[in-house]
């Protein structure tokens, strides 16, 4: 998983039909994590707001972990990080 | 999932014929997203037209998740991008 | 997926019995798609010559969609691109 | 696989009910390996402490191969390196 | 795949049980391959030796190709490559 801030969200009327329901947020990932301070859309089956540090697993990780099988999503928000640490040392 | 527009199609006389009736849309990942501007080929489940924005999803989702569990496939269009949002702030 | 040019092809006589009987070909992703000029091996189910350009499939799309489940294979030529196109735009 | 030093861990109380009880280690790669010094947060199933280096696994094998199927895991440390091992030359 | 050349090994006494009686290679892929001269750790299933130059499989293709479908791997040696073949060029 790597470490990243919501930034935003999208919304996208014209999509599978499996993805209808799900919000699409836009988590930049930290800059000493893999990814490098890149973005990508996830999935958010937690309940995060935008400027929170989340978990974002990936992968097929992001489908079947989520309950979302038969979903074409690569990329989940699976935990929000507790305020106070510092994963940047 | 990554944000990318899409900037053509490609044809493919001699293909797998499990992707036989699919089309091949060039999609350019944006700037600011994770593929930083670089370019992958998806196929197009939702009809999305060049210089669209697209939620592109990757790896096994592209599969699984758009009911072509046994082509050849590794990226999809699964979405198009609501006009008048900006994800690059 | 992404278009690379055949470069050329790969013998290894020691290998996993389950690859016995394919053809290992050299792929170098185009400069403008993801992989940005690397080279990668992909086992050829078209029938592509050196010199022509692919599509490649990666990750389980290559085993799963090309027939091959039980085989260790991450990257498989789909297709062969039509002549005359211009994807670098 | 990649080889890491496990440089902290983290906490996340909201999350995925299916990562309850798992404990979120953050891991440098090793400069040299893939990944370049970038940073993620694996599971940790072997008991690694920080200042140890440890064997990572990747994408499904992390689930699958940790009896974590269901799990919204992408990263898993497998190993921990027995000391004295020099794999930077 | 990748091709790479075995650089060496590494011993993890303390490793998940389903990776006991495996060799953990540490292979170094080649420049102009994906990977761009990184290593990784691929377990061997065919033998190879520190100096030859092999092709790594990565992903599920690692774990179900091999017939190690349980087991906590991403990338495994799945073929020597034959000597004096320039691939390079």
């Amino acid at each position: 998983m790597v470490v990243g801030k919501v930034v935003g969200s999208l919304f996208s009327t014209r999509k599978s039909e499996k993805l209808v329901g799900n919000k699409f947020m836009i988590v930049e990932t930290e800059e000493s994590m893999c990814g490098s301070g890149k973005r990508l859309v996830a999935i958010d089956i937690i309940g995060a707001g935008v400027g929170e540090y989340v978990l974002v697993a990936q992968g097929s990780a992001a489908r079947i972990g989520c309950d979302m099988q038969d979903a074409p999503i690569d990329a989940a928000i699976v935990g929000i990080i507790d305020e106070g640490q510092d994963w940047s040392k």
